[in-house]
C-alpha cells in the first residue's frame, strides 16, 4: 500500500476533542472527512437519483456485498466491468463485506472456521462467504473501501460469544489481509462488544495487521445509546491516528456529531432513506413525521431553513397529501430531502471544525418538531 | 374571453395532413403544441420530480379534479392558495372536470339532471359532482385550463345511452358556461361514443357554446384502437380550426401521432408513469419490459438514442435487477425516461411539423424491442 501519505491527510483537528478534518484520496474520488456515506444496497441510493447525490457532491456511497453476492452475483458483477460501470455511480464506492447482512438478514446462518454458510433471504439457496471470497467480491466490484469480512454479534450476547468473535474476526481479518488483490484500500474492522477490554485487544490486533482504514463494527446492534458512545470513543482512541476510523451503521445526526468529536471520519446509516420512506423526514427543529394530522395544512418546507430542491418548492401539507394518498412521490421526495440533510450536516461539521468552531456546534434535536 | 387571438397561435400546418404547430398562451407558461401533459393525479407527476420536468422545458401538467375534491378538498386547496400554491409546480395545470374519474373509479354513481351522485373510492364518503361545483374547485384550484363536466359512458353501450350522455353533456357545458368565473380558459368536451352521428351532433352544441378548446372525450374507454382513429379523425375536422383541440387520455407514441395528424394539439396519458412503475419503458425501438430475463446483463440504457438521465448513467442490466428486488429507484428512474421520452416524442413531432416533414416522421414500434 504504497502513497499511504497521501491518502489519508489531516488538515485540522479540533482543539476541544478528538474530531478531525481530513481528505482521503480514493481512485474514483477524493472524500472530505467527516463523511456521510448515503447507503446504496443494491448500488442505488433507494429513491434518490445520482444526478442529485452529484449535483449535492456526495462523493461517496455504499454498497451491501451480501445483497450483491446474491444478486446480481460475482460473475454477473465482473461482467459488467465492477460495480461503478454496473450501476453508473462514478465516483467512490465503499463496500461492505457482506458480515453484518448475513448474520442480520440470512437464515440457517452456520459461523465456522473457514467462513459463514448460510440460506439466501431471497430464496433459501445454501450459500457460503468467507474472507477469500469476500475479498474476492469486493475486488470484483472495484471498490474504493473494502472492507474485511468480521464476525459481529447481536448484542446482548454472553461474554464468552462476543470473545469468539473478536478472534475469528482477528484470523479472518488475517486471511482478507493476504487474500486481497483489489485496487481499492482495504480496512479492518474492530469488534468487542460493551467490553473494554476485548474492544482493547480487538483494536490491537486489527491495527497489528496495517491497515488502510479502521472500522468500529458491531455497534448500533441492540446495545443502549450511552454504550455506543463509550465504546466508540474508547476504541476510536486505540485505533492509529493517521489513518481513517469509519463507525459502521450509524446514525442519527446528533449521534454523529457524538462519535465525530470521539474521533470517526466515516459514517453509513440507512436512516435517512429507510425513514425518508417511512415518511420521517430530518429538520434542523427535530423529526417530521409527515402523516401526523398537524402538518395537513402546513403551508412550510419540511425545514424551513433547508435549501434542498425539496425544501426550495414544497410543503409540508403537500408531501402529507402525497404520503397518505401512496403517492410514490412522497418517499422519494422525502428521502431526498433526508439525505440532502445529512449531507449538509456533516458539511457543517466539516466548516466548524476548520474554524475551530466545534465546540460550539449543536446537533439539531432528536424529538419530533416543535410548532 | 377577450384576446382569444392571441390565445392560440397556430404557426404551422402541415401540407398533407390536419397537423398544426401551435402555441397556447395561458397565464403560467405558453405551450407549444402539439404538447403532451405529463399526469399528476394528485398534484405529482409519479416519482417524476418537477425540477427534471422543468429542466426538460415541460410547461403544463395535468391533475384530476376528482381526486382533488375528495383530499385535500375544495376549501384545503383554496386555503392553501390554489393548485401552484399548493403543489409547487410554476407553470400551466390542466385540469379534468371529474366526470371521467367518477365513472371510473367512484362506487354507487347515480347520474341525474342535475349532476353526478357518487361514493368516494377512498372511505365510501357520499359526495356530489355538479356542473356548478366542477368549475368552482377548477376555478379555486387555479387551472389554466379547466375542462366542463362532462359524461362518458364506458364502452361498449347502447346507443340510447350515448345518445343521453351527449345531450346531458351538452346541457352541463352551457351551465358549465354560465358559471365559469376562473382565471384560466374553459375547453368544452365532445361525446358520442363511436356513433358518428353522435359526435358530429355533440361536437356541433358544443361548438355553438364558443369554448376556448375543445376536447374529445369519451375515446380509449373499451372501444378499438381504429375506432378511436375514426372517431378521432371524424371529430377533430368538425371543431373550430382556430382553436386548441385536445384528445383526453390517449395513448401510445404512435396513437399520438395519429391523432396530431387528425389535428389534435393537446395530449395527456397515464402511460409513461403507469408503465413506469410496472417496469415498462417506451423507445425508439419499441418497448423494453424490465423484468424479462434477456435484460439481465444488457449493458446497454433502455433506449441507445435517448439522452435522458436514465439512459446516459444506467444500463437494462441495472435497471432490471433494482425492479426485479423492488428498490423504489426502478419504478422512479423508468417512470422518469418514460416521461422524458413523451415530452421529446412531441418535440420531435412539431419540429417535423415546422420542418414541413411530418409525412415522413414514422412512431416507434408499438410491439416489444428486437434484439
Amino acid at each position: 500500500m504504497e502513497n499511504r501519505a497521501t491518502f489519508f491527510a489531516i488538515d485540522a483537528s479540533d482543539a476541544g476533542s478528538s474530531a478531525r478534518l481530513g481528505r482521503l484520496s480514493l481512485s474514483h474520488a477524493t472524500v472530505e472527512t467527516p463523511a456521510f456515506m448515503p447507503v446504496g444496497t443494491l448500488g442505488a441510493v433507494k429513491g434518490v437519483p445520482f444526478d442529485l447525490l452529484e449535483s449535492w457532491d456526495c462523493r461517496i456511497i455504499l454498497a451491501n456485498t451480501y445483497h450483491l453476492m446474491l444478486r446480481p452475483g460475482l460473475d454477473g458483477i465482473r461482467r459488467a466491468g465492477g460495480l461503478h460501470r454496473f450501476t453508473g455511480w462514478p465516483r467512490a464506492f465503499l463496500t461492505d463485506s457482506g458480515g453484518f447482512q448475513v448474520m442480520s438478514l440470512a437464515t440457517q446462518r452456520d459461523v465456522t472456521e473457514e467462513g459463514v454458510r448460510f440460506r439466501s433471504h431471497l430464496d433459501g439457496a445454501a450459500a457460503m462467504l468467507t474472507p477469500e471470497l469476500a475479498m474476492e467480491l469486493q475486488a470484483a466490484f472495484g471498490s474504493d473501501v473494502a472492507m474485511c469480512l468480521d464476525v459481529c454479534p447481536a448484542l446482548p450476547a454472553p461474554r464468552g460469544e462476543v470473545e469468539d468473535a473478536v478472534a475469528l474476526t482477528a484470523r479472518w481479518a488475517e486471511r482478507c489481509r493476504r487474500a486481497w488483490t483489489g485496487p481499492g484500500r482495504l480496512f479492518g474492522i474492530v469488534q468487542g462488544g460493551t467490553h473494554e477490554d476485548l474492544r482493547r485487544r480487538s483494536a490491537e490486533e486489527i491495527a497489528a495487521l496495517d491497515f488502510a482504514g479502521y472500522a468500529i463494527g458491531g455497534v448500533a446492534v441492540g446495545e443502549e445509546k450511552r454504550e455506543i458512545e463509550r465504546i466508540t470513543r474508547s476504541t476510536a482512541a486505540r485505533l492509529p491516528a493517521g489513518r481513517p476510523r469509519y463507525l459502521m451503521g450509524v446514525g442519527t445526526p446528533a449521534d454523529i456529531l457524538g462519535a465525530v468529536r470521539a474521533g470517526i471520519d466515516l459514517f453509513d446509516c440507512v436512516l435517512p432513506t429507510r425513514n425518508g420512506r417511512m415518511g420521517h423526514a430530518y429538520t434542523s427543529a427535530g423529526s417530521v413525521a409527515i402523516k401526523n394530522a398537524r402538518f395537513r395544512e402546513d403551508g412550510r418546507p419540511l425545514d424551513p431553513s433547508c435549501a434542498c430542491p425539496v425544501c426550495r418548492r414544497h410543503s409540508r401539507s403537500y408531501l402529507r397529501h402525497l404520503f397518505v394518498l401512496s403517492d410514490i412521490t412522497a418517499p422519494v421526495l422525502i428521502s431526498m430531502h433526508n439525505v440532502h440533510f445529512y449531507l449538509s450536516w456533516m458539511r457543517r461539521i466539516r466548516d466548524a471544525i476548520g474554524a475551530g468552531r466545534l465546540p460550539e456546534l449543536a446537533p439539531p434535536p432528536e424529538g419530533k418538531v416543535e410548532e
